[in-house]
């Protein structure tokens, strides 16, 4: 029998490249989406598309009092989505609070319920300068702590931690990812902006492992 | 100015008293509770009331995706809540899996959205036999990863640790807690069942701190 595992799937381009990955891995997978209030909601439509396509049981939970109780410029409103590049001061208000630790912490719940040992998620080298949750000694803290909240170890895994987003779309190409059912974007337009710092850095990303992008841009860096 | 402190107020004893200790020590504090689908919402009443008295702002955070995802006999009408000691094995059929580590997780995001650099709970000694989220090994694993959840440091603190509930008692009456506001019962009945592990340990603690406990039980042991 296959070992269950449990990844947090935002509909992004890590995420997606690392369900591929477990998947072909061998692991019986869980996907789990959370709905926070954020702006860019297609990412869910994406990671929704993927499940289907992988034949895998999505669970998508709501967790709007995440967007409630933390500010960021991508929950609210009033907060326009910083432009610019993704190491920028400016873009560290799109940090949502202790989102990671909050999101793992229910993976974890849900991963205990179903009896899987195994959490995964896709936190990436490119995240580290901006989101004090994507550090590694915050990773590592992380998988000490979620080895102790059962009386049966959980095992975090955060295996692409010291790939960049370049390193990651070449392994997903080989493993047979649709990036255009990935989406990257801060804004919640219908076509990505091409200008917030997590579209400067896909299209870097694309650029860099000499591959096309498959999705449309407003305009095109 | 005062420091300002969140701290996760469940409207149950050790809680409860944590609140009265850190108000007394000077703390702003924001008390945080949850609706996580436990039968027992009695205790968030308590705890509502019991802020109220105290003057501050209460929080409570819809957390019904935990009882979702999450089987345990305190949020699904199927299972019975187990009576018996505290420490008996059936009293594990009562752990909400990974509660803990979910609701630390919130509590700092509150915590660091309103700017304060403290959180406290009241995991205590009695709760290390049955719940691995209140062992001492994961509360030192989840003040680290809070640690660093944010480019500032938060601190997590669970100044009871050490004590037992009649410990606890014995301190909230000292600091002038009225303990006719907390409830403890795991059942939702309108009197508490005076049966549960919870209130077996409830009764055990009162006489250990030679108190009269002020609430009413459907049958006193």
């Amino acid at each position: 029998m296959k070992n269950k595992a449990v990844i947090i799937l935002s509909g992004g381009m890590d995420s997606t490249t690392l369900l591929y990955d477990i998947v072909n891995q061998g692991y019986k997978v869980f996907p789990l989406s959370f709905n926070y209030g954020q702006k860019h909601k297609r990412e869910l439509e994406c990671a929704k598309e993927t499940c289907k396509r992988l034949n895998l049981e999505h669970k998508i939970l709501d967790l709007s009092i995440l967007g409630d109780i933390a500010p960021s410029a991508l929950t609210r409103s009033k907060w326009e989505v910083p432009e610019g590049h993704y190491a920028d001061e400016n873009m560290k208000q799109t940090v949502v609070p202790n989102r990671n630790m909050v999101m793992l912490s229910l993976a974890t719940t849900y991963a205990i319920g179903i009896g899987a040992r195994d959490v995964f998620y896709g936190a990436h080298s490119g995240d580290h300068t901006i989101y004090p949750d994507c550090r590694p000694e915050f990773v590592n803290a992380m998988k000490k702590v979620i080895s102790l909240s059962d009386w049966n170890k959980v095992n975090l895994h955060a295996p692409y931690l010291k790939l960049d987003k370049g390193d990651i779309v070449k392994r997903g190409i080989k493993l047979g990812v649709d990036y255009s059912l990935t989406w990257t974007c801060y804004k919640g337009e219908e076509l990505a902006c091409g200008k917030c710092g997590s579209c400067v850095e896909r299209i870097e990303a694309f650029k860099k492992a000499g591959i096309k992008d498959p999705i449309k841009y407003q305009e095109v860096k």
